[in-house]
């Protein structure tokens, strides 16, 4: 089949990649889009020692699998779990110290025609949610992964940090739980964009900082995290979902003197994801900026690398 | 009045320092014992721009002030908030923004004769409390600050990083909420001191990291952090006690990939603090190295800040 391959140096289109294998507790599934994702990014940058398959963003449909699953729309939560240590007992699959991850670690991802994965990673995806809709249910469910650790209450002042795809979706999900949400980043065109959902915005250079219940850190950038904590208030929390190849090179006395509590946030709940894309509450297509066809992925990877791109979609 | 004086650069005894005013919301206490703390120390290396009395850790009598407090022995809150914003109204005065704190910001501290203190910082020391007990009040309230941050279950394994004065404080403090709680430290004599209090121990060196639920950095160095976000498992809780001058180098992908949550915790509550020294559940006379009287305060510091010194003492 064809597929994009990182060899831990590089990028390739292979024509003729092994078919993934399915079996009794793993499905086949015939990929009809996949999301390019600054994680993705950061692998080709070196932040893991990866090589495989890349691709963690993903909507297909069960080719070989169980029955009650077989021709379904489908996405994939991408933490394989062993499914038996006890982090999986206390039902935190999603950090099992056994996982492969999908396109990350372990296991060949969705950048290619079909993927392999466990059955129980799998969720039907509602007839009323479009493909280029079902396609961000693994970035959103990580914006939704916020609400599960954070008690945000209805009149908490919350930041966004970054105007990057997924500060457009954390803010979106923010919203659902305060009206109070706004979001600073540096491109007015993208600001624009996610104003039109109803999220208040503010250009960086703009910005008169002041003191926030609750900030995300969600900028994708090294010098982050130094602004977020001059925006959370004493005793406030801050949300770290940034993950760069790369140290910090910071002072994080604030934390200590200010009581300050951080979050470190990853993958989240699909069920919440896929019900808020049932219910249009939350909208993510806006984020679409091309769709190219797989043969072209080394090419679609470049232009999601250059600055301001916003979601570039893999269709094999 | 005979006290010891910051000016920026250097230490020195000043043998006719102004005596600080009490008015009716001020007491002046006679400083019968002071500590010398590692925030002292770093202040002397630049972590603030502080200028004036150092010295934040005293008990004392008041010699002027509200009638109910004449001639009691008392031990002082260092944050003097203002009273009237929204952090004081909220109760978190130990964060008001427009706050001095004694011996560290704006406000004269106790390496003197005598200090003035608001009233309302003051608490009356038990008469089973002595001297030398009391004056570990400050840190030991630091200590119990984690209990009211953070929900420790029994069974929770708990470490605590580092084996100076303050690890020594909260490793014995945690023990009250938790039965397995092990430190790890660099100092066999230290670890000796710890060990007596019914504290596991362990030495650095031989120590195979394994994943606690809660860790403490309490190592006062750079390089504790990294040590700590090692220790800590996915979805643990790493307490952040060390504030150091200068910046940390650190990578904080692994907050991030383990969804771990850091506290930053500071100043704490003197009412448990007290209840435990009139109770005798913490032990914390066997800190005290030596009590140097004030006028030898400036070699005391310097005693303070040589490799291994457990707690020195300022007597007027």
């Amino acid at each position: 089949m064809e597929a994009i391959y990182w060899n831990g140096r590089e990028l390739s289109l292979d024509a003729s990649y092994p078919m993934p294998k399915a079996d009794d507790r793993t499905a086949l599934v015939k990929v009809h889009l996949a999301g390019i994702c600054s994680t993705d990014l950061q692998i080709f940058k070196g932040y893991t020692d990866f090589q495989g398959v890349p691709g963690h963003e993903f909507v297909g449909s069960v080719v070989q699998g169980p029955q009650e699953l077989m021709n379904k729309r489908v996405v994939g939560e991408i933490n394989f779990a062993c499914g038996r240590c006890e982090y999986c007992h206390r039902g935190l699959d999603r950090h099992c110290p056994s996982r492969s991850v999908m396109g990350i670690l372990g296991a060949d991802g969705a950048f290619a025609e079909f993927v392999s994965v466990p059955v129980t990673n799998l969720h039907v995806v509602p007839a009323s949610v479009s493909d280029e809709e079902a396609v961000f249910t693994e970035p959103l469910a990580a914006a939704f992964e916020i609400l599960e650790q954070v008690q945000l209450n209805p009149g908490d002042e919350v930041l966004v940090l970054g105007d990057g795809k997924l500060s457009f979706l954390c803010a979106q999900v923010l919203r659902l739980a305060s009206a109070n949400v706004a979001l600073v980043g540096k491109h007015q065109d993208k600001l624009k964009l996610i104003k039109r959902s109803g999220v208040k915005t503010m250009l960086l250079g703009d910005w008169k900082p002041k003191q926030f219940d609750v900030v995300v850190e969600a900028t994708g950038s090294p010098s982050g995290l130094q602004l977020a904590m001059g925006a959370v208030r004493p005793r406030g929390t801050l949300v770290l979902k940034t993950t760069i190849a790369g140290e910090h090179k910071v002072s994080l006395a604030p934390l200590v003197i200010n009581e300050i509590t951080v979050v470190g946030s990853r993958c989240g709940p699909f069920t919440p994801a896929l019900d808020a894309l049932r219910e249009k509450s939350v909208s993510v297509t806006p984020l679409i900026e091309k769709v190219y066809p797989l043969s072209e992925g080394v090419e679609a990877i470049a232009h999601a690398g250059s600055p301001g791109a916003r979601k570039i979609l893999l269709q094999p």
